[in-house]
C-alpha cells in the first residue's frame, strides 16, 4: 500500500488498471455463460465475437502492466461484480422465456458502459501522466467497446425487443 | 413476483424501472457528499448541479409509475451499491490528497455511464411496448445524464487531472 505522498494520478491510474483488469477476467468467464443462455443465433453470436476480443482486451492490459513494470494483477472490483449478479438474476429469472434475451441485452449493455466510463478515464490519466504507450492500447479497447455497445443497441431495436414483444 | 407466463418484457420493463428508481435515490444520497469531499470548486458546482438534476430524475420516474398505475417502489440494485461503494474507497483512500478530484470524477462517470445505459434499454423497452407516454421522460433523462457525462469529460481533460498531475 502507498503512502500517503504517494497517492498521486499516477497510484489511480495503476488501482484504476488492476479495477479493469479483474472487471474483464469476470466478463470473459461471464460470456460464455450468456452466449450458451441466449436464444438468438444473432445475441449468441455477438457474445461470443466480444469474448474473443475481450481475450485481446487482457492482452493489451497486460501489456500496460509491463509498461509500468508490474506483474498484472486484478483488485476486487464491486461495480462489476453487481453488474454481473444483476445479469445472472436475470438469466436465471426469465429462463427459456421470450424476455430472456432483452433481458441479456441489457445486461451486457450495463457491462459495456462500465468498461467506457473506465478505460475513457484510464485513457484520459495516462494521457496526462505521458503514458504515451498506454495511450493506443487504451484507446484502441476504448474503441471496441463503444462499438460493442451500437452493436447491442442495434439488436435491441431489432431482433431481441421485437421476439419478446410479440410473445407478450 | 409474477408467474412464468407473466414475465414478459413488460415485466423486464417494471423491474428495470424499480432498479434505476432505487439507484437514483443512491445517487441522491452520494451527491452531496461527493460534492462536499471535492477539492476543486468547479466539480464541488457540477455535483450540486446533477444533484438538482437527480431530483427531477426520480420525479419522471414517479410519472412513469403513475403511468402505470403503480407505487413507485425500488428494488436492491447491486450494480449501483458497487459502484458507490468504490467511490466511497476512492474518499477515504484519497481524502485532502491533489488526486481526490480524478478519483471523483471517475467515479461519478462510472455512474453516469450506468445510467445511459439503463434509460437507453427503458426507453428502447418503452418504444416496443407502445408506452408512448413515458418514453419522452425517459429521454429527457437519457439526454441529461449524456449531458452530464460529456461536462465530467471536459472537466476531467481541463483542471481535475491537471491539478492531480502538477501535484505528482
Amino acid at each position: 500500500m502507498a503512502g500517503k505522498k504517494e497517492k498521486t494520478l499516477h497510484y489511480l491510474f495503476e488501482d484504476g488498471l488492476k479495477d479493469i483488469y479483474y472487471a474483464e477476467k469476470k466478463i470473459l468467464v461471464a460470456l460464455p455463460k450468456m452466449a450458451k443462455a441466449a436464444q438468438s443465433e444473432e445475441l449468441a453470436a455477438a457474445f461470443e465475437k466480444h469474448k474473443a476480443e475481450t481475450e485481446q482486451q487482457v492482452e493489451r492490459l497486460e501489456q500496460v502492466f509491463q509498461q509500468l513494470e508490474l506483474q498484472p494483477k486484478g483488485k476486487k472490483c464491486p461495480a462489476i461484480d453487481g453488474i454481473i449478479e444483476e445479469g445472472k438474476e436475470i438469466m436465471d429469472e426469465f429462463k427459456n422465456l421470450p424476455a430472456l434475451d432483452a433481458g441479456l441485452l441489457s445486461g451486457a449493455q450495463a457491462v459495456e458502459h462500465y468498461e467506457i466510463a473506465r478505460y475513457g478515464t484510464l485513457m484520459a490519466w495516462a494521457k496526462k501522466l505521458g503514458l504515451d504507450e498506454a495511450v493506443p492500447l487504451l484507446k484502441a479497447t476504448l474503441e471496441e467497446e463503444k462499438k460493442t455497445d451500437a452493436l447491442l443497441t442495434e439488436l435491441a431495436e431489432t431482433t431481441v425487443n421485437e421476439y419478446a414483444e410479440a410473445a407478450e
